[in-house]
C-alpha cells in the first residue's frame, strides 16, 4: 500500500481525512450523540466540586478573545482553554465514558477540541458529529495499537491516546489535508502524556483537559503551516518506540478503519460507584419503576451476588457520602429511594437520609454460586408481606445491556439539573439530539453555559 | 532523613523552598543574568523567523488579560501563553544554553516560566533570578537523575526534565511551601513530554514552550489548593518508572543541593553552527578584532585542524546560507569579514556576499596530529605578506573558556538589534545587568517587548 510505504502517521491521516461525514453510517452519529449528552450532563455536574472551581477560576485568569465557551459556567475564551476546562469537567466525576478493550475514556479529550473548534470556526452539526466520531476512532485505534504493553506500563490511556484523537477531532472541523493531518499528529502526539500516579488527585482530570487543548492548538498550528515531523506513531524516536517499547500493532491502528467502529465498543456509565455493585442497583431500579414503589412501601432488600460484591463492598455502616459509593448497601437502598445512583446519590446528606438508613440497614447479600459478575438476584420484601423478585442477566451499561437512550436522558437530566434550570437542560438536550442537523453548534454551547441561551 | 522518608519529589521539594535567595553564592546570580541576556537575544532574533509569526499569531488569536509579555513583540497576555510563546522563542534557533553533563537546555523552559510568574506577581529582581537558578538547578538534577538512560530512551529531556525546572522556578515565585511544591510537581510532571523524533521540525521547539507554559500552570494551580500525587519522581507509576525504565538515580537529584550549582556547568553558545568549527572562528575573530583587519587586509586563511573539520565541515563552494552552516570556509570567512557567527551569517545574502565569497574561496584547512576537538591553529595571511597566526588551546564556549560578558555582550547586541533599535538593545542589556536590584521585572520586561518602555 502506498499510504503505508509512508508510515502508519500518513496512512491514518489519509483515513482521517478521506472519510466522509454524510457518508458515516447513522448509528455511529446517533452514538457520538450519545456521548455528548452524557458529557454535557457530566460537566455541567462537575462545575459543583472544589477543583473545578479552582481551573475555571485560573481559566477566568489567562483570559482570552470568547471563542468558544467552557460548559456549565458563563465563561467564553480562547479555544485552548476551553477546551482545557471542558476537558477537566469531563472527566472529574468519572463517569464519562469508557472504551471497553482499552479503558480509554474518548469523550472527555476528544469533544472539547471538537467543540471548540467548532464554535470557533462556524462548523456545521453534522461536521461536527462525524469529527467526533473520526476523533474518538483515532484515540480508540492508537490506544489499541499499544495495548496492553503502554496501560501497564503506567501511563493513562485517557491522556496519551486520547490526544491523538483531540488532534484528529480538531484537525477535522480545520479541514486538514492528509500533509497537515500528519504534521499536527506529530506536533500534538509529542506531548502525549499523563501518568498514572495521578489517580486519585485533582489533577487526574487535567490528562484529557490537557489533551483536549494541546491536540487542539496542534490542528490550528499545522492549518497555518507549521510542520511536525513525518511519522510521530513509527518513527524511530517516536510514540511507540518510546511510549510502548514493550510493543505495538500498526494492525490495529489501521486494520478496517471506516468498516469497523470502536464506538461500537464504547460503553456509558449509569451508576458513579464501582462497577461490581451495578447489576444490584439495575435490579432495584427496575423493580422501583414496574411497581412504583415509594420508601415507605419497603421493607428489605435480600440480594443473590457474586462474591466480588461482598469482597469489595460490603459495608453495612455508612457515615459519609464516599462510604456509600464502597457500600452495595447503601447502592441498593438509595436506587430505592431516588432511582438513581449519582453522585448525588453520594453525599453525606444522603448516607445519613432517614428513608435511605433504614432501608440500607435491612439490605442484605448472599453469594449464589450460579450469578456472574454482571448479574444479580434481587428481592424487594414489602411491608405489606409480599416479595418482588427480579434476575438481572446483564446490568446495564454492559455491551450485552447498553444504556437505553431513556436511561441516558435521566442520567443526563439528573445530573444537568443539580445547576441548571430544568427548562434549560431540557432544551439543551434537545440541541444534542438535533445537532446533525443545526447550522453551526452555536445555539448548543449557548445551552450548555450558565448563561442560557 | 526524614524528608527522604517522604519520598524523594518531597525532599526535592523541601529544598527548594527551604533556600534563601539573598543566600545564594553570587557567581549563581551573575551566570543567571547572562543566560536571561543570552535567551532575551535570541527571543528577540527568533520572532523574524516563520514559525515563530505562526505561533505568536495564534497567542493573539486566543488573546488573554494582559498579565505577561511575549519577548520581541507587542504582545500582553496571560501568564501561560506568555510563558509558551517565549519559551519556543528561546529555542527556536537553537542557541540557547546547555547543560553540558545532560545536554538539557535550562533557560528556554525555565526562564520564561519564572518571567511570567514575576510580571503577574510583582515579584523583586532578586527573587526572580533567586527562582531562576533554584528552577534550573531543579531540572538538571532531574536530568541527571536520568541520565543517560532517559535520553538514549528517545526523550528531549529539555522538554522532560525542563518542566519540572518550570514548576520550581513558578512555584519558588508563588512562595509554594513544600507539600504545594511537591504537588505542584506532580501536576505538571505527569506532563512532561516530548520525544526526540520532533529534531529537525517547527515542532521542536514546542517542547520548552510546553515546559514552561504547563510548569507554570501547575504551580498557578497548587497555588491555590490544588493537589497532585506525593510523589511523581518516585512513586510507583511516576517519572522515574515510566520514563527511565533503564534506572535512575536519587544521589544525582538531591546530592549536595544547595552546595553544588549545576549552572557551573552550563555554557553558552558562541555560533550558530556545528560545534567542530568553534576554535576556527574563535581564532580568526581573535586576530581579527586583534589586527582591526578589514576584508581588504586579508589574501587567505590557513587552518590546521581536528580531522572532524573536514570530515564534517569541508564545503568550499556555498550557495545558500544553510550551507554556510556546514562549511569551515564559509565560518572562517564570515568570522573574518563579520567577526560574528550567528544566524545573521548564515543567510543566502551572506553565502553571495562579494567579501566573504572572496575570503571563503581563500580558505585551506589541513588535518595536524597534535590538534584536539577543541582546539584549532589559525594563520590570516595579509595583502601585504605577512601572516597573523595564533593557536586556539579550549574553543570559545567550552567549560575551560567560558563566553566572557564581553563576547556575551556582542553576542546579545548583534542579535538584539536585528528587531530593536540599538537604544533599546542597550538599555534592555543594562536592566538585565541590575535585575537584582530592581523592584519588579517591569522595566525590563517593557524593554524586552516592541514596544520598547
Amino acid at each position: 500500500m502506498a499510504a503505508q510505504a509512508a508510515g502508519p502517521t500518513r496512512a491514518l491521516a489519509g483515513f482521517i481525512v478521506a472519510a466522509s461525514a454524510a457518508g458515516l453510517p447513522g448509528w455511529t452519529l446517533h452514538e457520538a450523540k450519545r456521548t455528548l449528552i452524557n458529557i454535557l450532563g457530566i460537566a455541567v455536574s462537575a462545575t459543583r466540586y472544589e477543583p473545578a472551581g479552582i481551573l475555571t477560576a485560573w481559566v477566568r485568569r489567562q483570559g482570552g478573545n470568547p471563542a468558544a465557551r467552557v460548559i456549565g459556567t458563563d465563561i467564553r475564551t480562547g479555544t485552548f482553554n476551553a477546551a482545557l476546562a471542558n476537558g477537566y469537567l469531563a472527566h472529574l466525576e468519572d463517569y464519562d465514558d469508557t472504551h471497553l478493550p482499552t479503558i480509554l475514556h474518548p469523550s472527555a479529550p476528544v469533544w472539547p477540541a471538537v467543540l471548540a473548534a467548532a464554535e470557533e470556526t462556524g462548523a456545521n452539526g453534522l461536521d461536527t458529529l462525524a469529527a467526533f466520531a473520526l476523533g474518538a476512532e483515532t484515540a480508540c485505534r492508537v490506544a489499541m495499537s499499544v495495548y496492553p504493553w503502554h496501560y501497564d506500563q503506567g501511563w493513562h490511556v485517557t491522556g496519551t491516546a486520547g490526544l491523538f484523537g483531540a488532534v484528529a477531532g480538531a484537525g477535522r472541523v480545520h479541514g486538514l489535508d492528509a500533509a497537515r493531518m500528519t504534521h499536527a499528529l506529530g506536533v500534538g502526539g509529542t506531548h502525549a502524556s499523563g501518568v498514572r500516579e495521578l489517580l486519585g488527585t485533582h489533577g487526574k482530570a487535567l490528562h484529557p483537559g490537557h489533551a483536549a487543548s494541546t491536540g487542539l492548538q496542534a490542528a490550528e498550528l499545522a492549518a497555518q503551516g507549521f510542520t511536525g515531523p513525518d511519522d510521530i506513531l513509527g518513527g524511530r524516536r517516536g510514540f511507540w518506540a518510546i511510549l510502548s517499547a514493550g510493543g505495538h500493532s500498526e494492525e490495529a491502528l489501521l486494520g478496517g478503519f471506516g468498516e469497523r467502529w470502536e464506538l461500537g465498543n464504547n460503553g456509558l456509565k449509569p451508576f458513579a460507584n464501582g462497577i461490581v455493585s451495578h447489576p444490584i442497583q439495575d435490579g432495584v431500579i427496575r423493580l422501583r419503576n414496574e411497581h412504583a414503589l415509594k420508601p415507605g412501601d419497603v421493607a428489605a432488600i435480600s440480594l443473590g451476588v457474586h462474591p466480588l460484591v461482598l469482597e469489595l463492598m460490603n459495608r453495612p455502616v455508612v457515615r459519609t457520602g464516599l462510604e456509600g459509593k464502597f457500600s452495595f448497601q447503601h447502592c441498593a437502598a438509595a436506587a430505592l429511594v431516588d432511582g438513581a445512583g449519582h453522585d448525588a446519590q453520594f453525599t453525606d446528606a444522603k448516607a445519613a437520609d432517614p428513608d435511605i438508613s433504614r432501608i440500607r440497614d435491612a439490605v442484605t447479600g448472599e453469594v449464589e454460586e450460579s450469578v456472574a459478575e454482571d448479574q444479580a438476584r434481587v428481592r424487594v420484601h414489602l411491608a405489606d408481606g409480599r416479595t418482588l423478585e427480579t434476575f438481572v442477566e446483564h446490568a446495564i451499561g454492559t455491551p450485552q445491556n447498553p444504556m437505553s437512550d431513556a436511561a441516558l436522558e435521566a442520567k443526563f437530566t439528573d445530573l444537568a439539573t443539580e445547576v441548571f434550570p430544568t427548562d434549560q437542560a431540557a432544551r439543551l438536550l434537545d440541541a444534542a439530539w438535533n445537532l446533525d442537523r443545526a447550522p453551526d453548534v452555536t445555539a448548543l454551547m449557548r445551552l450548555a453555559s450558565a448563561q442560557g441561551g
